[in-house]
Order: structure tokens, then C-alpha cells, then sequence
């Protein structure tokens, strides 16, 4: 099916209009009118080649909200009209320990990411939520349950699951002091769920600016990080510490801030490699971990935890003819605290 | 009362006979006549003033076996004649929560170290095992099991602990793949321990010269390091990952053999930051820790541990008067795979 989308032809080029095809639904598929797609940092990552890896053309967008329009005859999850989501996979091997595990997207085939990812069913490269419609396999496709609002949902399909997975497998909860650094995208879902999940909340930031909203979004405090003073005041006290800075930056200034057994958990990913000084993992005993994105039965494990606890993503919206633009300011940390697509634009 | 040792004056000086004040034992303590001494690479740390901390004159040594020869009268654990034994601490504060859970290592208020340490009790500074004699609380001293033999169990004190702990921490037995990174003091602990509690043990080494040396002490298998086609076979199969090295090295090479949720723990200290790219930590989900020694009651299990499986260090035992001689071997890598200091010889 002739599917309307945005793509990059290029590294250097904008994204323009450009017509792509979609498989017809198999019998464990459906197919999703896209409504809403969130901006991922990623998708200007990719766009842009600079993994040098892209497949052009490039068709971004791995957080998808929209509905359904078509179902296979096998379909059991979904029923033609309802709403439904798309996260950052398609597909994976569905027979490895780790997706056995609910673990797909650590697949030990590699998963097939929602684009740039080599399309094991139809062939080709996977193509994004930049377009009118996608045809995903339900095992890969997300209810959004009562009361979440489709638009601010959508980011939750990779900036929430990203923050959400690693707070959960930390056991951050009641009586746990945690931290969050750096408030984006990322880090404004990882205020609200610490906050949410009860544990105690405190936002770093380099920007005085964001005091106020780091407070309105849940954290119980908000330390600048640049101000040495008011980082050791912190010393050896946090239980668990998010990490949502994808630039370079210094990791050992939060390893300092770790008690006994702590865990600091990355989720951004710095391109220069990490200088990590030892004795700040050996006194006391601490670790580091990364984490990426989430499984599918975790993926909806947050989203009805976010319907339950009226949890939703800062958005901004703007038309698919923005998205340049969008993706400018997005450089500049210009965006409070996530773009989300209204795909309705891409019929103009 | 006076005391025999060998001490550093200065970060140049060689080690040379000096004289140290003991304590009289008060209720709680033991006077240890010293038989064996071992000697670990943080002796020549501290007594070349390479951590830029070093009081002289330094009396260095905390892998410590000897005789009960007094007991305060308060003291429940010994009776005069028994063999006791001490490592690196001689003292914590007993109260945070830490020392109550057992990790007087990590003790908030710091513990006393054996050597170098602020002497709470009798103030100054504490002086090692390179003396006659140490006057301890028997609260940081340790039973050595029967069938134990005293010089081979000294350097059990630290190289033993230190590699036991983390093994332990992160749950190392039968099912598991482990990887032991170096073959020296503490590596070639690190490869009896895991192979007694059980796991697959990989051991990881620069030199072609120890693969059979490596096969002898228990490991399974020996990868030569430098070779990455041997490494490569080995991606992302690691449950546990034992890092020994205190030289700058390449972690990365060893973060990428970890599976799912796989942890490296690195038990020696580089004197450099160590570079981590972060997509090997994210990409499955790993994590990376430091570990230092352990606690008392850790350190009796592990001595008696060793004295069930018949396990105690590889040793080459020297005089005290060859120490100088010995800590330039050190430097050299050239001892299988510890010295031993026959105490008995200061009294020359």
C-alpha cells in the first residue's frame, strides 16, 4: 500500500514529503493510522548519519500512536477503531533466552528496530512513524489503555520506557533516594516516574532555569551541577542515579554521590567513551550499568502504569513541515520537553 | 613495648630495621607474635608515597599470620598459643551502618587501616607486619582453621579476600561463566576460588607463558588477551567477570564478553581513568563495579572455606632482609605468585 511519509534522501538533506509502501496486514498483523508521533533525538541522529549507519532514504519515528484500520484474521489484541502504539522495535527472534525473557529488545539477533532495521518480513529497511500509516505485527504493537492522551503518549514509546525500564529493574520505590540527571526528554519522564514510584527525587541540571520546572515535575529537589558545594552536600547518598546525558560530561561526579552498592545507570549515549576512575567504583562498592529502551510486556506495563497514575509526556506540537525547524531547536535543548507530530499535518 | 620492624623512612628510601612502640593488649586485645608476612603490591604503594599519602616512617604489611602470646581479659575468641591472623583493617567505628551490616571496609567513618591508618587508640600512626609483633582487638583478627598452613594462608588476608568478596557478591557457582582478568597476586586467587565454588573459570592473560600455570591453578580455559579472534569467540557469553589488573588496560575488551545483566568487577586500582564506551554497557544491559577486600566475618568465612577445599596462595618465601630485592621482583611481575616474609628472620 502507497503510504504518504517524511524522509531524508541524505545526510545533508532536509526531510520532505516522499511516498513509501507498506506491506498489506498478515494474520497476526494490523495496520495503524498514525495520529501522533513524538521526535526522538534519535530520529535526527539517524536522519542525519551520524551512526554511520543510515539506509537513505530514511524514514524516522519510533514513537507511534494511532488507530486501528485493518487487522489480520489472527489478530487477538486489537479491534478495528481502537487505539494502539508503536515503540522503537518491530520484530525480533521471539525464541532467545532474552526474548523468551520478555527482553526483546536485547534479542540475541538483534531486534528489528521500527526503522533503519533490516525488515525481515518484507525485505528492505524498516521505515518509521514519519507517515500516515504502519503494519506491525501485534506481538510488537502497544494498547493505549482509558484516559491517556494520545498525543502526550506517544514519547512515552521510547523516553518513557527508556527511564521507566531501568528505575523498575533498580527497584527505585518508597524510602530510596534517587537521582536524575539532566531534564530533556528523557529526564522530565524520569522525574515523574522516580516521583511517582515514591522514592525521593532529585534533578540535576547545569541550566538554574530549570529549578522551577524540575519542581513542578516531581523532584524534591534540584541541585545545579556545576555548583561543587551543593554536589557534595550529596556525597555517597543515593541508592540509584538515572543518567540521561547524551553529551560528554563527567560520570565520576555522580559516581561520587553513590552509597554502598548504589547503581548509576546510563541511558544517553556519549559519543567519546567515559573516563570512569576506579576508586570511585571500589569505595564503597558501586556499579555502573547502561540501559536501553524495554521489553513489549514492559513497554505496557508502563503505559497502564502511566493511565493509573496520570502520568503523561510535556509536549509540543507541531505540523510534519516543522520537523526541520523542530529539529534545530531540538540541538538548542529548545523544547519543553518533547515534539510530538500531529500527523493529520501530512494530509495538507 | 618495643617492636622489631622494618620500615620506609622516605618515598626513596630502601626498607631497613627500625623500632616500634606495640601497645600494652587492653581488655579486648591480642599480642600476635608475627610468623609470616605477605607481601602485596599496596606495600610498595604506600612505602614509595605513590597514593601521595605516606607518613614515614612507614611500617608497611597487612597479610598477616602469627602466635597469641597475651589475650586481654576480656578476650573470648583466643587463648594464648593459637594462630591468629590480620589483614587490612585493625579497627571501624562499630556503629554506621555498614560496619553493622557486616562491611567494616566501607565503614562511613573510614576503618583503620593495618599500616598508614590514624591509630585511634594509641594515636599516631599504625605500623604493619613487617615487625615481630602487632597488638590487635580481637574483634579484627581472624582463626586460622586447622589444616590451614600458616605462610601459604597469610597472603589470604588480602589477595584472598579481595578476590572472594566479589565472587561471592555476585554469586559465582556451578552453571556460571567466569572470566579472571591477570594472573598474578590476586588473579591467580581469583582462579582457585571460582573454580572451587564451581564455575566455568576463563582465564584471561597477556603472557603464553602462563596458560599452563593458568590450567594448573583451575581455570578451564586460558584466552591470551592480545589475540582478538580468541577474545571475539568469547562475546557476550560472561555471567561474571573478575578484573585483577592494576595497569591502565582495555575494559572495553572485556565489558563486550558479558551477557544480559553480566557484571565486571574490577579489584585493582589504575592509576588512570578508565575510558568505557557506553554503548557496551547498554547494549544488552551490563554493569560495572568495584569491589574492595571484605569484611571480618567475610574473611573467617573465606579462611575457612579454604581450609574445606584445600585452597591457600602459591608462595615464594623470603627473609625480611630481601624485601627491597623483592619489591623490585614485584615490579617485574617475576613471583608465582606471592611473597611470603619468614618473620623469624628479623629476629637476625
Amino acid at each position: 500500500m502507497s503510504t504518504k511519509a517524511y524522509a531524508a534522501q541524505s545526510a545533508t538533506a532536509a526531510l520532505a514529503p516522499f511516498s513509501i509502501d507498506r506491506r498489506e496486514p498478515g494474520p497476526t498483523d494490523i495496520h495503524i493510522e498514525i495520529l501522533y508521533c513524538g521526535v526522538c533525538h534519535s530520529d535526527l541522529h539517524q536522519a542525519r548519519n551520524e551512526w554511520h549507519n543510515t539506509v537513505y532514504p530514511c524514514v524516522p519515528g519510533h514513537e507511534i500512536v494511532g488507530r486501528v484500520t485493518k487487522t489480520g484474521d489472527k489478530v487477538s489484541k486489537f479491534k478495528i477503531g481502537d487505539l494502539a502504539a508503536v515503540g522503537c522495535m518491530v520484530d525480533s527472534c521471539r525464541e532467545c533466552d532474552n526474548c523468551k525473557a520478555g527482553l526483546e529488545q536485547y534479542c540475541l539477533s538483534f531486534p528489528t528496530f521500527t526503522y533503519n532495521g533490516e525488515d525481515k518480513i518484507s525485505g528492505g529497511i524498516t521505515f518509521g512513524g514519519y507517515s500516515d500509516a504502519i503494519v506491525v505485527d501485534e506481538a510488537f504493537s502497544l494498547r493505549i489503555p482509558d484516559g491517556l492522551d494520545p498525543a502526550a503518549a506517544a514519547p512515552l514509546l521510547c523516553a518513557g520506557i527508556t527511564t521507566y525500564s531501568p528505575l523498575r529493574h533498580w527497584k527505585v520505590g518508597p524510602g530510596k533516594k534517587v537521582g536524575i540527571v539532566g531534564l530533556g526528554g528523557l529526564g522530565h519522564m524520569g522525574v515523574k516516574f522516580a516521583h511517582a514510584m515514591g522514592a525521593h527525587t532529585v534533578l540535576f541540571t547545569t541550566s538554574p532555569s530549570k529549578v522551577e520546572d524540575g519542581l513542578k515535575l516531581g523532584a524534591d529537589e534540584v541541585v545545579i551541577s556545576k555548583d561543587a558545594n551543593a554536589m557534595q552536600k550529596h556525597a555517597a547518598s543515593f541508592d540509584f542515579i538515572l543518567d540521561a546525558v547524551s553529551a560528554d560530561h563527567d560520570i565520576n561526579a555522580y559516581l561520587s554521590l553513590l552509597k554502598l552498592d548504589g547503581n548509576l545507570t546510563l541511558v544517553g549515549a556519549p559519543e567519546n567513551p567515559l573516563p570512569v576512575a576506579a576508586f570511585n567504583l571500589l569505595l564503597p562498592r558501586r556499579s555502573f550499568s547502561g540501559s536501553a529502551i524495554g521489553g513489549i510486556a514492559e513497554t505496557q506495563e508502563m503505559l497502564d502504569f502511566c493511565a493509573k497514575q496520570g502520568i503523561a509526556s510535556e509536549i509540543e506540537m507541531i505540523d510534519i513541515q516543522q520537523v526541520n525547524e523542530a529539529y534545530d531547536r531540538l540541538l538548542k535543548g529548545d523544547v519543553k520537553y518533547r515534539f510530538v507530530i500531529d500527523m493529520a499535518s501530512l494530509k495538507n
